[in-house]
């Protein structure tokens, strides 16, 4: 680790959670530069719903390359590119009723979050955006904008410009209803909360600690949408991608978001990407108008390609389901072994939390778990909350495994207090 | 190109100037779906300055990926980032006698800048950044914000929030030095120009319409940062990598950047990548305070380490120099060839423009090298300069061929008026 | 009128609501060009607290001017101001024991709250700051910015930044702490509501339709500014100069602000006039560091050391809550009398105010006042809050007389309907 | 002085240049406390073109007070308003052949600036706004934010926000035109310059170190005004009324502004009022849209419609042309008396600057002044430039008393070094 100490910033950061070289990855393990294998409870941050190189992508993507395929394309058109949006309309699209156009734009999630809302802006002719409590979108100055979470702006000298902030589902606690509030404020004019360009929203705070929306208040909120007008923002890179069951979050609310934007494990393989999703007749771009160079990420689309097959039917989406119930079950039984923890269990699909208490005993049993062998991150702001986000492919004993290292951790953390 | 037209936005742009589909590619040619080959004189806005599918990283890339090595790693030390690390610093920061720390950003350019504008402004507390005439620096709302067209802008209901733009070298005409203006508007407390935290300038402004910028106004305004205390940020995005000659831009000049953005070619695949490198006293960042999902794309450091190795020496500068020098007389020629087109030859290292009027000629001559075979993009703001930007590696015969297509374009689109 | 209308911008406003043109004007009473006299429960929208063209001041005014008293003097050192300081100190801050120091701005009220928000960013070194819903602070870009009514922002591409609005009290319903909500938004690193310099506020939000905090409220607020670091600005520019019966708005709650903003009756003769007073030891500004051509309106603070003659001892607060009492019952009796109104009887000390509904009833009850020679304007968003702002030395019979002609006015509005 | 040294905020500036207690003031002279009689070269920064205590409309403002006429009116029509708007219309309007809308903002000039450019971002829907190199503009957060000194805005963590800086009149030398460069970066899409909303401009910058615009100059920015269709505003607060000779600076030059702001002398006593004039057409506002307490000093609109008076004919102008071509031969023959100074005579009308270096002199020069009784300021970025602003009617002995003071001063100064 010394190269990177001595030549990284220090900014770096899951390199001190995990200090270990990592070399290999399969499916659901990372092997580490000594052999050690790893239980992959990370899966990238939501990058690798797939697994670590997916059999099937692999040989598409080695195919591929050897076949002198175009890698990078900027925004021309290219067989690739071509595959991968016949396969959304086929596969995503039509069966949703979906009558979106795709825009690819630079290959992070922040850069479909800044087109997003450059076209919402554009479209609506109002400045303001609405974002929520502990809303993540992202640390370009746009997204950092609608991004909650003052210790990525603080000492930036980064203003505070046309955004309101909202309380999220929950935030008020169970008897307030925060949409009645935000409704309360549009229909007030002297509420000091301007009627917005858009809405942005995740359907369930990953970064903010897996706090979700019930899909009563998401149907409001996109009622709010429709009543005053304002374009509804979904930010699905991070839950996206069949995390919650289905391939994307919002399916199950029954909304119909304006704007969508896809990154993170939309790629498949862990290949940089991101697209944002709109319906038809918003698309008031001007060629050109928003550009970015790896807009183009030609790999990328042949192994999403590959991922939107898993979409044709619905048998993955069941099996999703199948494994969050044996989740949700196993750590229900976690929490209610360690009452000390005064544990709660959030999340659904595939995407689990544990809020643990105090906060900074979360992180001993991540180190814990990672000392035997499982690789586990935190959210949260005050990164109290376990966040269980394996690859929805993981093989059913592989999770069954990582559950014990965390049940056998979380045992040997308590001990030592 | 049916699907394409149906399902992606209209912002697409490429796909409009070049409309066919495109299948494979190679060094310096291009082929689409019919099999016709093009010479590539665009290179991906200079991120395949290595060529199309370098058979060097190509092997290296497929050997990673059959060994399943780690594809994304968020900011996890992984040992193809190590090999980076360690070469980035024995090939380039030591012989240079830069003592320089790495950030891995999302990878995309524009984060790099983000990032980079974030530092300065931590670092110094100062809001106000400057920048010039015809700069682009990206667009997200950071990077947009410092990117001088209007076109980017104007609808977006962005502000124009703490940036000061100041004429580049040579916007006011040869005989006024814009250095002594900007130093003016710095001593002077009340000429509405407050001391920023940094000044971010391109060496060569490509999307510009390939300006350049003499060493000595560089060293001016190298100078003018020293006596004001402000951060000198250098975006090598689109002219580093050796597109110049020597790896950075700047490097001839004598000048040394406090803080550099590299993208584009750095991964050499045209895989994407961003890095902010800066001087080591400057890293005041905070674990995790800048994050991003792709700011570990592990496949393009294994292609970027095998790129770098182009640099142990000083024989890929030379070549790159010997054909830049064939390449400007060469059109020079036939700028001379044609006083008809008051051409205007500009450049250096190997990346040329030539300004051409009336400025819709240009778009002619573009359609017209297309149609045999050549693919070339246009640059300033009025798309009137011809943008020659093969990649680095490029045959010399496949070079002259190339021109060639150019030299008749032209003689046939003249013909035609 | 027709030289008015002719002339006059159409931003013109009470001359739409009392369209004729007054000449002269005594006490409480107003006299238009035919010699009608008006009742005034307007009192200049609370600038006229002393009465209109009251006695003492009027005879210091004439004896100052006929002397060649300074008229005009920047911030120089006068006479006038002199005496006017002492006065300050020894009728308001010592028996008050506060340790302020006296800032002359510009002579509006909106020039006192640009300097406060402007010295508490100097102070904390922190952008943001919070104001409440249906906060008015005025109109100039800094005020505006933390005045909540979207009719006077919305076409003006003014931007909302650097400003959190948090729910005033009550705002959310009687069971909803507000003071909780900001204290939970401030606790969570990740509510998108940034520790700000300054929390502004308004003990009765007048414009805002006569809302008033509690006590208990303000003390919370205040708590949590001591808590949090941040300054505590109170706006008294309406409801300040004794409305409330006591001399500042808040002294009742037992709170002290950092930072205090006075105008509209504080020359007590409607002379402009603002000041801000704030604690000894923020008083950081650097001379001429903000200025202003009329920060030193010498008539004005010979009338206005006159008015602090009203708070040599406690007679006039005592008379003030007799009134007010007397207004208060008279009020809820005419409440009662039309139940159909469904209105809310709001305010205390002498800033009472009545919301009816529906709303537009509101203007046609100000219009018959207006045909029965009382002149009484309206408050809220909505426009449907009857707003009492009778001068305080309004005799007790002009002050029945006044009630009587409301009252009438309701039953012949209501009778119509 | 110790009342105000212990009660007034530090932000304190004439009582430090002028450190005695002013009582009188009449005509061209103040008085102090202790009877002496102080020659009066600065006039209240410009408020007091017709002199401390004007006799005719002393008289009339008695008057007025002693029959009790309207003091404070908000925008309530007025018989004051009415005369007023009326004589504005006849001396002013007409004989210039300009159909202007009346504008009565909060009392100060800044107030008049903030509405000003609330109006021309309301007509143009564009947020940029354009002002110039050491503009000044005064110091609420919009009328700032196209304020050039940085000392008015470093400290306090205002945003520069929607305007852009352009060199001024003669700022870059003599061989350069800078209307010439403002139209080019117009032209430029590409230049960080966005077509503005309006271009605000004073046509002498008094605080800026009294440097005059040629007309020329200003011809050709309201050419550029009129072919980029953008807003003109002249901000005349400090050298309209009379000022310059012509009762608008602007009218020597032969433009038309679409919106000037008019404060400072406007009132004619002193007393704080300020207004917008614009072209009928522009007049959007909505009634109330933008408001102040202080919009209706009354007794301001007795005391101006008798300043209007000296405009009836064009005796008052020619007497101060008359005034200002012995006033700038006097500062002529000083300058060339005292070669060591180095002097600069700038200015036009009746406002003359010179410039003196070393800096610091001049405020040497302006103490020894005070010390024999003569009252001057200085101005400039650098506080580099004795500024002569004497009242208009100041008769020719005391003119030149106050000249001989200057020129025995400044050769006293010289003695020391």
């Amino acid at each position: 680790m010394e190269n990177i100490k001595r030549l990284e910033s220090e900014v770096r950061s899951y390199s001190r959670s995990f200090p270990v070289l990592f070399q290999k990855a399969k499916d659901a393990f990372l092997y580490d530069v000594n052999g050690n294998r790893y239980i992959d409870f990370f899966a990238g941050a939501g990058t690798l719903n797939y697994g670590h190189n997916n059999e099937y992508m692999k040989k598409k993507i080695i195919e591929y390359i050897e076949n002198d395929g175009i890698i990078h394309g900027l925004d021309m058109a290219t067989v690739a590119k071509d595959n991968l949006l016949v396969k959304l309309e086929e596969n995503i699209f039509k069966p949703r009723k979906l009558d979106y156009k795709v825009q690819f734009t630079g290959a992070t999630g922040t850069n479909a979050v800044e087109a997003a809302l450059k076209l919402a802006r554009m479209v609506k002719k109002r400045s303001n955006v609405i974002s929520f409590t502990n809303g993540y979108h992202g640390l370009t100055m746009g997204s950092m904008s609608v991004t909650a979470n003052a210790y990525y702006r603080d000492e930036a000298f980064i203003n505070r410009s046309d955004v309101s902030f909202i309380p999220y589902d929950g935030y008020l606690g169970k008897s307030i209803n925060t949409a009645g509030y935000l409704r309360r404020v549009l229909e007030d004019n002297s509420s000091g909360v301007d009627i917005p360009s858009a809405i942005i929203l995740e359907t369930i705070q990953a970064e903010g600690g897996i706090r979700v929306a019930s899909n009563k208040w998401l149907r409001e909120v996109e009622k709010i949408c429709r009543d005053f007008d304002i374009l509804l923002i979904v930010d699905d890179i991070q839950v996206g991608n069949g995390r919650t069951g289905t391939f994307f979050s919002f399916e199950q609310s029954g909304i119909t978001p304006d704007i969508v934007t896809i990154s993170k494990s939309f790629s498949g393989f862990g290949l940089p990407m991101a697209v944002v999703f709109f319906r038809r007749e918003l698309d008031i771009w001007k060629p050109g108008q928003h550009t970015g160079t790896f807009r183009g990420n030609n790999l990328a689309f042949v192994s999403a390609a590959v991922a939107l097959d898993y979409w044709k039917d619905d048998r993955f989406s069941k099996d999703i389901f199948r494994k969050g119930n044996y989740l949700r079950e196993r750590l229900e039984k976690i929490r209610d072994k360690y009452p000390q923890l005064k544990a709660e269990v959030r999340g659904r699909g595939f995407m689990y939390g544990m809020a643990v208490s105090p906060a900074p005993i979360a992180r001993e049993i991540s180190m814990e778990c990672f000392n035997n062998k499982l690789v586990m991150e935190l959210a949260g702001a005050k990164n109290h909350v376990l966040k269980i986000l394996a690859p929805l492919i993981i093989p059913d004993e592989v999770l069954a495994e990582g559950l014990d290292i965390l049940d056998t951790s979380i045992g040997k953390v308590l001990q030592k207090h």
